[in-house]
């Protein structure tokens, strides 16, 4: 069995914040990550596929497809955008890197 | 003559948007950093300073008293905060890498 | 199931002597690490964990809390030590990296 | 248990082209991969090994020594050449990297 | 002054050979990298301008623009390639990273 | 005019510690690093050379001859050592980085 690990880049902004909470008790969990006016990052996202090498191709799945996929599934979604505010699959979630994670799985 | 350069991080959001252009015009220069609900990213500031070292400590300037001084002058102003909005010194400037940076120095 | 790694960084001497061998034996064995006035490296503790992130705060275990629990019960005990002389968990015992990672575990 | 992880490095050549294909259809299948005349990498190779440290030494297995036998039987092979004409083990495969491999493993 | 960096990559294959020198002088001056059936690199080329930001764009120069140039006069010449057989300004050269990083500029 | 640089590394140990003053004023100046027992730390060397590249070789210099001279005159003297007590260079100079690298030099 062959592993391949597929790395794509984007960049958002969000905020973690709890609306069933107050302000204080978002800063008290959320430290700076609270910020209203929202702070960003650089997200980088491996998707690991495995699977056998087809022998007239040597791929287990061709990468640039694997690529072209996550582009126009996820990071089409995702790159410049606001996780919090622009995100179907972020709707009435908690946007931290975990659910952000689960979402995209 | 030594050159010592301080690398401090911060994360934040911005959006690359001229007021006295339309919308149009804004996403047609900008792309996908015009998105009006704001993207954001990881930053690394290099402060390199030059001197000669002292025979006493063997600094040319105590590298975690520079690391203070960035923090407290900068990263406070800058980490887990919306550039164009939540920056003194980014008030009324085009909110780019350049400007963000003539606006530190 | 989510995985969430934290990454913290110490700095530390050490070396690699057996002390129940000769000094040439040590120096066949583990060779420069064997050199008596030690030598060092900067080093990089993954620590992984895993869970279900909870609905209220979309984490599986606050980062920073973490962050914190590894400074405190690891990173103090190690960071510009000496890992042979300085940290008690390693008395006793060849200070590989293997050991390092089985005494912080 | 404790995992270690001895990373070497090659530098080769190498094209994606199934010779039982048109030209026209390594083009369309591997793009500017099936390029006649070579491309070329630098490759990363992880090797990872588990066991328990041994009292005497601390160490699963000697790195340098595991290093030794990756640069002898892989490495010394693979660097500096074309990975299609000059490796014993990719004759008659497709070049890919899943092939690589599997075939160093 | 503000110095901007833009950095693209580019995968190709070369070798290091004189023809003017017999195979035992290549491979004495230029070991491993004069192998015959040519070896291969990832390469990172960094492009530095410097300029003074426009009012209107904060930008010295628009960097996806800068990108497109490089890519199209540069990395269009030069990625998955043999540097020595299919690129134009490099043909009668040696072909080192110096007359590579020559015949860029 | 082209630049090359050859990086090379290697890993000390070493403490900051200025015997003219008392211990509590080197703990108060130097913190973590005036630790008595040492630390240590990874080091990477970066050695810039200019030139014209020869055209007979394409080199401005032979980069592994380049290497090979820093390994003999200056990684051999500080890998695995005691910055401080191993490396003739350093004798009494207090041993900050800004030191090592114009004892390098």
């Amino acid at each position: 069995m062959v592993y391949l690990t597929r790395i794509e880049h984007f960049n958002a902004a969000h905020k973690l914040y709890n609306p069933n909470w107050t302000k204080e008790k978002n800063n008290e969990v959320f430290g700076k990550c609270a910020n209203e006016n929202w702070h960003g990052h650089n997200f980088e996202l491996y998707v690991t596929i495995k699977g056998q090498p087809d022998p007239e191709t040597g791929f287990i799945y061709d990468a640039k497809k694997l690529g072209g996929i996550i582009q126009e599934k996820i990071v089409e979604k995702l790159d410049h955008r606001n996780l919090n505010v622009d995100v179907d699959f972020m709707q009435g979630k908690l946007c931290s890197i975990e659910n952000l994670v689960v979402g995209i799985w």
